[in-house]
Parts: C-alpha cells; structure tokens; sequence
C-alpha cells in the first residue's frame, strides 16, 4: 500500500490484474517486446507464491523482469507476522537473484543491483522482498544510484578470439548458428540477419519448448545430422538441443560455446565432452559485435545456407487439408489469423497452448511474438495480450491459445476490458487438453485415455459477460468474419473457433 | 501421466482442474471436511510452481495435504532436463517436509513418512516431487508399508501435567482456552463442546486472518482483557492473538501452552516470556483427552462462560439497516444466504475474500465451515466448492465470494460443470478490491485511492458461458428467489449481487 | 572480546585452550560427566570454522553443548566486514539448531531456546553466532527469562503405551534392550540398570562408532542373532546396528522404537519396515520412568539375561597374550591402566584412537568414561581431559589414545601445564595410523601399504617442554612404575608407551 | 582408502598430515608459491569438518585449492551411514563450489569444473565430496576430459575499455593502482611492476587482514588522502579499505572497478556509490595485459610515484630500539631472520600470527612470501613450510610465528621431520596470544586483562622431541648463531625466542 500510494505522485501507472501471476506474465511480454526490463509487483504472502509459476517461465525465457513483493516487518521476524514467509529461498530457484533487503537506506543500491543483475549475461528474474517496515520507514539523504549503477553489465568477447571464431566458421563447410531466446528477433530485430550475413551462416535462434521438434523450424534438425562446426550463441545445451547427443548432431560435429553464465559453460562442457573445441566466458549480445567486427564477409556458405533455409521452411501439413469431422483445423485457423496480421500495420503474435500453441507457432507470423517458451508452461498468453498492449499500443495483437490454456487465468479478460486493452484472443477449441491426450493415445493406448477431456464451454459468451467482446465459430466460412468483427469491437475479444485435435506438425517428420 | 495411467487400475478418480492452483485448494477443503488427508497432483516446472499460493494457504490452516509433483529425472540432473526445476527448496518454506524420492524402491516408506507427517503435530502440507525416471521404472518386490506407518504419530500430555493444568484451571477465576485451527468444530466434531464442558471454562477456536477481530467471535476480544489464565492448545501466538501483547490480554494474565512443534513453544516463550507459565511439548488433539480424563467437571465459572458466550455474539449490524444508495447490503445477502442453509439438511459454507469474506464469518452458519483461513490468501472458495462436493456429495454447499476473489480460479466453473458438481457461489459484488480500498482510505484518505476499481461484470452471464446456472440481483425483493433457482438449478451456480461495499464488520467495536 | 571481559563481572572462569576445536571437546566431555549443558566459544570467521570438527562429534555423541562464536557486525553484513562468513549454514548441518540473534534484546529469549534446544529430545550441539555490533549495545530493560524457559523439554510415552510396551517385553522370550548415547551409564548412573531389574531384560547401551563390533559388548552380537524383541530407546537406526537388517537380526525379530526426533523415527521406519511394530515419539529419558512404573517385576527371563552378560563378557585375548616382537601389547598396557584406576578412589577413562581407542574401550572401565564416539573421530581425547579435570576434578583421569591420535591438538599439553590440571594421557605408539593401515592390509594387502607409517618421535619428551611430565616404556617390566610417576607427579604427564600394532579386539570373532 | 591405493599406480606422492586442517594449509601454500593448483585430500565426517578453517583462509586469500573429502555411500543416503554428514552445504560459505558427484561417470567432467572454477575469476578454493560407492565403483569406458576443460577461464577486458581506463589515469593527477592477493608478487613475479612502468602510477598489491594498516605498506595510507583516482584491479573493497569510505580516502577521488565476480562489483557498488566511475567485469589477471597493451608510457606522474614510494618505505621502528626490560624486540628479532634470507640463494618467508605476524610482515622480505591473509586467521605457518618445501625444494624457507600460533598445529613439526623437510620455524614468543592482549589494554584498560596470558613453554625442547632440531634464545648476542645452526640443522627447526610483547609496527601512525 505504500508503494502503491508512492505510484500516484511519481506517475508510474499501476494495471492491477486478478491474480498475481498475470502481473508477471505481462511484464514479461513487456520485456520482451520492448527489449527493456519490466516489473511486477505482488503483496505478500500467498500473493508472492502465487507468482512463482511465471516467474519460472521468465527463467527459462530468459526475460529479465523485476518481481517486487511485499514482505512482514523486519521488526517482527520470528515473532509470526502476518504472511510472514521466508520468501527468498522459494524464489531463489525460479530467479537469477532473490533478496530481502534490510536497511531503508540501501533500497536504492539494492534496486540497482537487481536491474542489473536482471539484465546482464543470461537475463532473467530477479525478486525483491520488500518488508513493510522498510517500506513505511521514512529515509532521508539517501541518493538514488547513478544510471550506470542500473545498466546491465557487459562481458565482452577479445578481438583475438572473435578472430579464431570466424577464421573457424570459414573453414568449416557446414557451419550453424545458434542463438538462444534473449538473442530471438523480438528482441534483437535485424541482428541474427547482419551475423548471417557476415558470416555466411545459417543462424537459428531457438526459443520452443519442443527444442529440435519446434514447429517453426520445419526441418532443420536435418540439417544438424551434417553440421560440422555449431557456435552457439548462448543457447543453453539442454534437452532442447537433446543434450547435443550424437543421434542428433553429426559425430564429428564441433561445438564452439559462447556463454556469460558458468553454470551452462559447465553444462556445454558435461554434455558435449570433448566435441567442445572452445568455450569462451563472454555475453552472446557482446559478442555478436566483436564477431561481426572480425568477420570477412567470404561467401563460402551460399548453397550450404540455401539448404538450411530450405529445410526450416518446409511444412508438413498444408491449408488445404481437410479432416473427415469436417471440423476447422488448427492449419485453417492459423491461416486466417495470418490473414489479419497481414492487414496490419503493425502486428505482435502470441502463442500459448499445448499442442494447439504449437500449430500457432508453425503457421503464423507478426512483426514480433511472444511464445509460451522453453518452460513449456501454458496459460500465460491472455496476460502477454495484456503486456503487448502497454508495450506496443498502436500494434493489432493476436493470442492464440487452447481452449485448456485459456483458463489458467480466464478473469484477466475482464483485466483487459475494464482497462480497455483491444486484442483478441483466439480459442483453438478441441475441448480437450489435447498434449497430455496425445501422449495417452501414444504411450498408452486408446483404451487408457484418462483426464484430459474438457467440455464444450462458451468461452465466447463468458468474455462477453466479462467486458470484452465474443465470437464463436464452428463453420470455417464464417472464420474470416467472425476475426474481422473481433479486431473491429475495439475490445478484447474471444474468438472461440470449435477445431480438429490434431496433433502438432513438426517438420515433415510425424 | 504413469501416474495417471495407473490411476485406471487403481480405481482412483481424476478430478483435474483448470489450474494446478484450484487442485491444491480442493484438496485442503476436502482434508477439512473430511479430517483425513488429502491428495493434489501437478506436473512438474511450472505446473509445481503454480500451486505454490494453496501450500502457504493449507500451511496456515494447518491442513494435511499431500502434494505431489511430477519431476524431472534424475539420471539427466544437471544435463538441463525438460522442467528440471529444485522444487525442494521451493516449496519448504510453504510445507512441512518437501523431498525428492532417490530410488524408486523407496516410495513406499517415503509415501508413508509424507503422511505421517502431514498428519502429525500441528498438521500440514507435504511436498513429494516424483523424478520421471523413477516414476516409470519398474519396481520388483516392494512391499507397501503396514498402516502403522502411515498413522498419525501422537504426542501425548502426560496425566500429571494434565491434572496440574487443570488444577490451575480450577484455580482461575476467568480462564479462557483459545484452539489452532486444527482444532476447530469442523474437524473436530463435538469436541471442543466435551472440553468447554469438562473445565467448565470458555473455549474458543481461532481460524481468522484477522485474529482478534474475527467479525465471527463479537466482542470477545472484551473478554481477554479480564482473563487471568489462557489455556493455549495448538494456536500460533502470532499477529491473531496481536503476539499475547499486553494491549490485548490483561497484564496479570498468564498462559498455559501445548503445542506439538518446538518452533511454535519457542514462538510462545519468546513473546510470552515470563508470562508463559506452563509449556508442553504435546499435541493438542491427544492432550484434549488427557485434560478432560483430569478435568473434575467443577461448575466453578457458569458466570464467566455465560459472559464471554454473550459477548462472542455480539454484532454490531443487523439485517435491518440500509444504506442511502438502497444497495443490497452484506448483512442482507447473508441472511438470505443463512435462509437457504437453514433449509438444508446438512451444509457447508465457505467464505472467502477480503471485506465479504468476513462478512460471510460473522454472518452464516452451517454444519460444515471452510474459510480463507489465516494466511489472508483469497481465491480459494470456488475451488474449496469443488472439494466439498466430493467429501460431502450430499450436502448443500455455499461458498460466498467477493467480486475481486472470484476472479482467481473464474474457470474452475467450467471443472464443477464438467464434473456435475451442484454448489452456489454467491458473490457480494460492489466492483472494488475493497479490502485495500479500506486502507487506503484509513490510511491515506479518499484523494489518494488508486488501482482497487474493478468493472461490473456479468460473472452471472460468464458462468452460464462456462456451463453453470447464473443469477444476477440488484433488488433485495429478488434476492430469494434467485438463491433458490441457483440451489434447485442442479449446477453449479453463480448468483451475483451487487452490494454496497461496506467494512468488515468486528464486534462492537468499530 | 566485550564477552571476554564480561565474564569478570560474572565470576566465569575462562580455560582457553590453543585452538577452537580443543575448546568444544573440552566443552563435550565436560557436559557428558556432569549430565548437564557445557559451553565453548570461540572468535569469529577461520576460529568459528577451526571448531566444526567436535560440534559433528558431540552431535553423533548426543552431547549438548552451547556453541558460541564472535560474528561480524550485523550493520556491515554485506559490505565486507572483517570475518565476515555465512557461519549458519556452515553449522547446520553439524548442529540441532544454528542462528544468528538479530537484536541484542534477544539474547535471552535466544539463549534459553539454544539450551533448550541442546537439552531436549535427542541432546545435542546448538550454534549461536554473536554478532559484534549487537553483543557490543547496551540492552536496557530486558529480563533475562526465568529458569523454565531454559530446561529441557520432556515428551512423554503415555502410560497405556509403556503398559503395552512392557506386555510385550514381558511375552517375549529373549528381548533386549538397547540404548543410545545419551543413555548411557555416565550420564544416567544406574538407571539402566533399574530398567534391566524392572523388566528383567538385558539392557545395552551403544555409542562406539564401530557399533555391534564394539569390543566393550563382547559377543553380545550373538545375542542379536537369537533375540525375538529389540525395545530400542533412543539408539539410532543406523550402520552401528547393520541398519536392523536381517544378517545380524534373527529374521523374525521385532522392534519398538521410542525416539524424540521425527527423523530418527523415519530411519527406523525406512530401515526396519515391517518389523518395526510400534514406534513412539517420546524422549528415552522421559520414558524410562514410565516403563518402569508399568513393570510388573515379573523374573523371567533370568536364564536370558545371564547368557547376554556372559556374551558381552566374552574377550578374544588376554593380558598374558605376548608377541613375537618382544613388544608391549594393547591389552598388557590397558591392564596396567586399570590397575592405576582400582586404586583411585574416583576414576575417569577417556578412550579415543583407531585400533588402540578400541583396545581401550575393551580392556578398561573406570567409575565414568568418555570415548571418541559415534562420529568416528579422533583427537579429542586430550581435550576430553581438560574437561574432565574441570568436570571431576578430584577424580584421577586416564586418557587412552593412539600415537596418531594424539597429534590432533598436541599443544593443549601447553594448556593442561598451564591451568595445572594433572591428569595422565597414555599413548599407545605403534608409529602408524593404525586403523587405516589394518584396512589396507585386509583390502589391498601387504604390498600395498601406502601413507600409514608414523615416526618415532618422543612424545614424552615434547610434553616436558610444553610444560608437563614424560614417561617413555618400552619394557613392560617398567610400565607400572611409570605409571605410578605419572600419577603422582601432580602434571599432566604423557606416557608414551612403544607398542605393537594390533587389531583392535572385537569379542572372540576375528 | 581406494584413492589412497589409487595414488601408488598414478604415482601421486601422498604428504600426510597430523591433522586435516594442516594439509589444507600445505595446499594453500603449495598453490601460492607456484601460481597452479593444489590439492588435499582428507576423510569424511569429522575429517572433512577439521578443515574448514583454512578454506575460509584460502576463501579470503583467494588460493585455487582443490578440496576432496570421503563421504558416505549414495547408496545408503538417509539410512545412517557411517559419517553420513551433509557436507556440501557445510563448506559452501568458505569455497567457490561445493558440491557431491552423483555419478562416477562423471568423475571427470566433475574434477575439470572444479579445477575450472578455482582457478578462473577471483581464485579459491572447491570442495569435491566423494561417495564411498562412486569412488569404489569400475568405471568403464569414460574418457578424461581434455586439458582445455580443466583450464582457467578467462574473461577479457575489452580494448575500448582498455585505452578509456588508460586515458583516465593518464588525466589524473595523483593515480593509485590497488591489486588484490591473487595479483601479488609472488603469484604473478614482474607484472605489477610492468603495469606500473606503463602508466607511470604507484601500483600496490594488498594481502594482509589488516587492510591500510598493514606494516608491510608503511605510511601508504597517507598517500591515498590525496589520490584522485583509484584503479582497483580485483581488490575486494571491503574492511581492508575501510569501504572505501571518505575518512580514508579523499571526497574527490574517483574509483574503477575491475573484478570478475558480480558479489564484488555490487560490493563496490554499495561501498563506494557514485564516487564508482566505472566498473568492468573482468579477471584482473585478464585485464592487466590489455591495458598494458593500450598504456602509452607517458612519464607524467613520476613525481607522484616518488612520493608514494617513499610513504611505502616509513617504519616507526628500528633495529636500535631496546626496551627497558633488556628482552629482544620484534624489530631485532626480524632483522637476524632477515640478515638469513639475504644470505640464501632463494627464500621463502611466511609471516603468521597477531602481533608478531605483523612484525615479521613489515620486517622481513623474501623472493617470494606466504602470509595468513585476509581471513585474519593464525596457525597455519608451519604447514605453509612444508608447502613450501615441497613446492620450492630448494629454497631457505623461514616461518615466523608468535608463541601462540605455532599451537594449532605443533604436531606437524613430527610431519616436517618424518618428511625430511628442513626449514625454520623462528616463535618470537612473548608468552602471550598478544593480539587480543592490546585489545584488552586499549579497551578495558591494565585492570582488566583475562585469558590471554600463554606459559613458558619450550617450544624448542618439544620440537627435538618430536624429531626436529631446536634452538632457545634468550639474549640478542646469541640469535645469529642459533639461527645458523637451525638453518645448517639440515631439519625442521624450532627456534624459540623470547621476546618483548611489542603492538605491531603500522607506519609512522601508532
């Protein structure tokens, strides 16, 4: 209550949404779109834990978010405060750093530290607990730190080994780059293409759940079974790269490993054994300059990128396909949506869910986007149409989402309407949790499905009820339409669109 | 999803909710109301990190939850395993015990030890995080641990200390005994009644965030301030009994505490000091049985009870008063709601939310009571439906909302509907978080209110969206009628009410 | 140093000893002799660090001790004070309970829990880290706490539980009873032995690191092999006793648990499944007295118990034993100690070392008796006897220990001379680690021995320098004299006696 | 014990010790001496607890020191093996990385990050916990990582950054360069005298717990009243520099910061404000090559050198000075050491203890030197000789000691003279842990002295006892003579001399 009392004479606008975990899912398509640092703030208590769900995605995601929560008084520790809870080690494995200040005074170095340890090398969450009598005591004669105090810090790469770097690349003949998600064209609009460039690589950046199997990528895990040089730009070596295991890359394949944190040099190191033939402690946004600086420009790699570029466009399912049920499919409704984001001026994509998020992911595009990412959490996509929307106002923004997904946090539609946020929300409605259904059928069997039918709810008419506008479509003529008549209400609206269950495309490969 | 498969063999039925949230809440309902255990289940990453609020919720309850959570491998621990998370350190501050199994064989014992402990001393949430890979293995020749080892292990109070605690019962002129919410009449039929009756003494059970001012008790925080002895059994002495401070309880006035857990004796002595008298090491529900073995049934304090009884009744609203905007009022809509509960055979009420919320304490009553207890959290209530549902499929069950509380797990009306679950959430809606609006205008005044409006929207008209009956009333004269279609409908009901947003009420007192 | 000068006004006396560890074994053997608390404190950062060794032992031993050390100041925490070191979770895990005090005012409420802590349930070490700025305030106005609030906490075995108990005991033909460390008859004088005549069961105490090889119990393994009911009080189900399991165990063998600690009741449950047929959460020590109030005297099991007393009687060698070498064996060089301790009027025997600690144990008793316990350290054992002198100083004290053994804390022959404690410590030299070398013969043989071998150096001479007498035997026919000297020459004296090297003795079984 | 008999066929030279601590503190100076790695080795339990304190030691003298202890099986984790301790966290407040393998297999990933981390960044030590099952496991089929993962890592400093420091200290008037322990002299022979060269500024490597009073840098602190700019090169800024607060260092002066680790930029942050100019994250060692590359070797500040230099050289003392008692003084006493080093080829001193520590700091010098450093700690110098010897075979070491600190661990001279290792261990013994006496005269006052005073001890005749050679001086007229029979003894050597309790020397200042 202090905090928010301080908001009305410095300015700052407070969007209070209906669970706190929405809170930190809008900062973090904040952050992401705006390429800055952005910040949530909960109360305490069952309110902070109620956060902790998203703040595992930005970890992953590698956004750099400010989580400010209030905490029981200093005073009173031990004494059992009210929501007194030893906040920082519950938070401490979902943020790069969780702290309790205890000085008044220090707030301001405090707050300096935690921006920018959110912003530099792999960036990610950071939590302050924030005790009340902290909060409410009055300080006098502390200054606020100097912006450098707040900026991230850099960890360059030396010239001589940006040197060794490229002089490598240009020896190999089937160089691939690859970047991890902080590096993605959202946030870094033009770079990957200017390394590409200099380079004469293929450079991927990776930021899907479904690692290798990332539908956004066709069929670019080919192409890793001939690779024979991988720089990485601070992509951490994880399942999402199948722990860099030889039935994925080729055997002889080199690996050169750029990364700011330790802890993943050290994970390059324990997965990919002696096939690391370098690893240098340095920022992959550091070092993409110094790279580029020493970069010949040699056009060795043409066909070799023609290929790649090939193999990440192919798709294995096609608009045209029709299902016996006759029913939408999500390839159909996609291609609507990306009818829309065409007309736009400006566009932002969202996409969330399981399977259907996938389908999103695979067959739409926008100016930028925001995806449920490595985490493989879901739900947060009606609140990243929140984030969109305060960081991009003038964009047109589309959230596609599951029907399972669109419940995580189904009240912030009446967050979006009261705040008068127009977006639109497409439910890919299969009334089912259709990725836990899909392991079921292929683990276990058609005759041990268990748990993951939904009913056929009018999340339409619901939105409706909340504030925003409603659409429900089963007819895939009245598609168009029905997404024409959403963007038009000027209100966040639910396009509810009754869709095949099909499982996810991948490439050409299922 | 093992585990779910083998659920099929097992006979167990999936409840599966629309956030992993709304399972740990259902649980804690369905512990209360039943006085066992109960069991939630989410996957592992973010779906663990999700339930965190409902384990601090379960915690200050004192309710025996077991969580479990799926978990990554851990033959890939430290490769960067899809959601490898340290769930353990995460969830300790929130639960009682929370491990990661190492082999698979031991799941017996560790099952057994997890609720064991649940269920022992002062009783709360344990967190089991299940590692895929053992999950999935086989396990040859286990035997599943004898019931013994997953009984609730007791702690007793020796006859001598209870014939000595009862002696100085006799002895004090105006002694009060105050219960933890382990120990209250929902979970603890007729007990506290046998005690009251035996010691000839007032007994009260405390399961309010606001202590003290639990609008439930009246005035008897009155009673304090002349009480020479407190018999102590099982309650936190926290911020509720404003730390046994002497603004509170008489100067003179000394304490007698049984608590099973050393943090809680160690709490006692340090902000009773050298008032605290007595301090056992016993839990409270097996010392119950030693004091009333002692417990003369001397009828020495008639004068005393009757007064603290009178004084716990006292209210300080009446169904009668109106407000100049002719709004429905609190008092109002919780008699109509009390009319509903007197009609039914056998109730449950469930009151959840800030400024409703305890309008819902002081005002209802049913067989059964589920509250937002202690831990302040709200958004609960619709999930604690769900819960009721399954532990007592034949009662009537209300669960009164505010407008902001709804919002939380606004979904979960899909999962009652789905499930067939019949219950009436009645929202006391005046589009406020009102309980911060309160502070705000205690605290800072009424032109400096900011971030606590909310919209007026139709939850009605969205829960009929979500499959449920709706009900929207705004004039009294329909209130009933609307109450009684929302009972008779057969689904779970929404009936909305838009109410004046009056402060909590608190005995006499404000 | 603010403590160090309080403890003038306080009339305390200060034994500073030559290095931290060596304070914290005084403390342990000083708390075991007079049943009661003992405290050491040391100085802050490397001091604090210095002292981990013996807080482990006396944590394995049971021993409460109150573990004090300097902190930097809490007003520089984070700004680089000097020594300051996260001491809390360095402790943790060798401690009942590590915690920094965050206000001065606390220091009585935090004293009387950490002797409470220390005392109660399974005894053990508690750490208090001091930090400067708060030990360095003045404190107005805060009471110290009344007595109560530092003595041990009981928790009771009900009395229909301990009739239970004793019914059991009494319908088994061949029970035992086994005790744990803090049992034992140094600290309880003749309560076992009341137990053993009440139930007419033999009764063991245990709390040698070698467990059932413990050359003190003789054959009593054999006993285990043939027992139908072990009633353990307060013995830690671990390695000491095979972990319960079924080679050492007869097959059918039942077990009834009585332990304080939740933990050590888990072990039981994990290691002992389906065996463990009662299990009760209560402190030995408190149950003891209800046992005996419940038993009935019945004489039955006279035969059993005979054959028990026999086994633990059983030795494998004799004083008359010789060796090739000419040399002086463990068991002559004990036999000539336990003539020293019948001719004094009070005795007590420390034993700690490898090979030799156990040759002690075995072939001397004195009235009371520390021995490097459970944890399997060594090197207190010169400390032990500082504690002792203070403990009991009228009793004449042996301290039994290794050549290797004693180098630990040599110096503190510097302290002994200096604080004029006389007391006798005998070196056992085999110039070797002995115990270490026995295991390389047994697993790797005679051509692999590598890191074993000691010099011959005279540690008799080195204590004469550092102030006390010197006996150097190698003929046995000097060894009694040698002795009497040492007794009587009112120094500590060290009799460095050349031995051969054997293996410890372990009933008639190796 | 398998690592033992592994060490015969790796042929890996075992040195033990008599205590665990003792064979860190080998380490410590091993790895000090030749500017690589080293390694101790000690058992589990109580083994790996001894050494804690010269970790913490290490910690602060930032040492690369790889740390292996025994630890009990995985396999019967929870069970109660035998010296089952829960290590990891134990040392983790006093090493870079702690941490238990889980896998044998991944020995050697896990051994190359421990040595990686060591060394790279600010330096220290790493404790590698090593289950009994893993280490006596086959391992099959693993390789051994390459050299590369072993290697330190560096993190550069960038050239732009490089030649703005370089400009920046050129435009200052009176520049100071401030090197952390790990850049000292002895670590890094000829670099901070080339750094100082190529920018003409007074470079100073600091080491000593005593921060700006260290004797070694005589009147140094006067110097920085007066600087205007201070390049810190990985000199932690804490209470050695007085935080860097304005009563040592002049309102004006402006700081760079460069330092590899992020917990020591925020220090310096939070310490030094806004007066923080710049700061780089960096390894020092790293960065002193670029910004000797970018120096241009102006001459502008050789007066300023000058200066600086000569406030270096102040000592209060003189070799003239006597004292009324006739006793030998410090000063006296370090001058006859030093007239031994001057004769030696190549020596090695190591200066340990309080007040006499300090003494031999400021008055002695050899090639190369080994202080108790930052942590304050005392008690290692007699296993730093025979880390010295073993690393530095043939030089002259000397370790200067006060009577009280050749106490820790006196029984390693038995392990020096077991080991052939001949050096000088010169106790300027004034009967009297002196460092805690000052304290006690300055605060307390000559009434109030308690528990400092130390016996006479001969340290020498124990030494000769223990094997080595010893020497008692007690007139001036003898030293020279004694310690050349020490030094040609061809033993380790204890030379005891009883000096006159002088405070340490510190500048002009005291």
């Amino acid at each position: 209550m202090p905090i928010y009392d301080a908001c009305l004479d410095a300015n700052i606008e407070i969007i209070h949404t209906r669970h706190e975990a929405a809170a930190v899912f809008m900062a973090e398509a904040y952050a992401q779109l705006t390429g800055d640092i952005a910040v949530a703030m909960v109360t305490a208590g069952a309110g902070a834990a109620n956060a902790l769900g998203p703040l595992f995605t930005c970890s992953e995601s590698e956004t750099p978010v400010l989580f400010l929560t209030g905490d029981s008084p200093i005073g009173q520790d031990g004494r059992g405060a009210f929501q007194e809870l030893d906040q920082v080690p519950m938070t401490a494995p979902v943020t790069k750093l969780s702290f309790r200040p205890t000085k008044s005074g220090d707030f301001g170095v405090d707050t300096a530290r935690a921006i920018r340890v959110a912003k530099s090398g792999r960036p990610g969450p950071v939590h302050m607990a924030l005790p009340f009598d902290l909060v409410d005591a009055e300080v006098i004669g502390e200054d606020i730190p100097q912006a450098a105090a707040f900026a991230r810090e850099r960890t360059v790469l030396g010239a001589s080994d940006a040197k060794l770097i490229t002089q490598r690349l240009a020896a190999a003949k089937r160089p691939v780059v690859i970047c991890g998600p902080a590096m993605n064209e959202t946030r870094n609009p033009g770079v990957l293409e200017e390394l590409a460039e200099s380079l004469d690589a293929p450079v991927v950046a990776m930021e899907s759940p479904r690692g290798l199997k990332d539908p956004t990528l066709g069929d670019f895990a080919h192409a890793l079974k001939t690779a024979d040089l991988i720089l990485n730009l601070g992509k951490r070596v994880d399942f999402t790269l199948n722990f860099g295991s030889a039935d994925v890359f080729a055997a002889g394949c080199k690996w050169i490993v750029i990364n700011a944190e330790p802890a993943e040099r050290d994970r390059a190191h324990r997965n990919l054994e002696n096939r690391l033939v370098a690893c240098f402690a340095a920022n992959p946004s550091d070092a993409v300059g110094a790279i580029i600086d020493q970069a010949k420009n040699e056009q060795s790699h043409a066909q070799w990128r023609r290929e790649v570029a090939d193999l990440i466009t192919v798709r294995s399912y096609s608009e045209e396909d029709t299902v016996a049920s006759g029913n939408i499919t999500p390839a159909q409704l996609c291609a609507a949506v990306q009818r829309q984001l065409d007309k736009a001026q400006k566009s932002v994509v969202i996409c969330d869910g399981g399977e259907f998020g996938q389908w999103a992911m695979a067959a739409t595009q926008g100016d930028q986007r925001v995806v449920n990412g490595i985490s493989g959490a879901i739900g947060g996509g009606l609140c990243y149409g929140l984030g969109a929307k305060q960081a991009v106002p003038d964009a047109t923004v589309f959230s596609l989402m599951g029907d399972g997904t669109v419940g995580f946090h189904f009240a912030e539609f009446e967050t979006a309407a009261r705040n008068k946020d127009p977006y639109v929300v497409v439910v890919g409605n299969d009334e089912c949790w259709n990725a836990e259904h899909q392991i079921q059928l292929r683990d276990y069997g058609p005759d041990r499905l268990i748990g993951c039918q939904l009913s056929g709810a009018r999340y339409d008419e619901a939105v409706i009820g909340l504030g925003g506008h409603g659409e429900y479509v089963t007819d895939l003529a009245d598609l168009d339409a029905a997404l024409d008549r959403a963007v038009n209400s000027g209100k966040v609206a639910c396009v509810n669109v009754q869709i095949e269950g099909i499982p996810a495309p991948s490439g050409s490969a299922h």
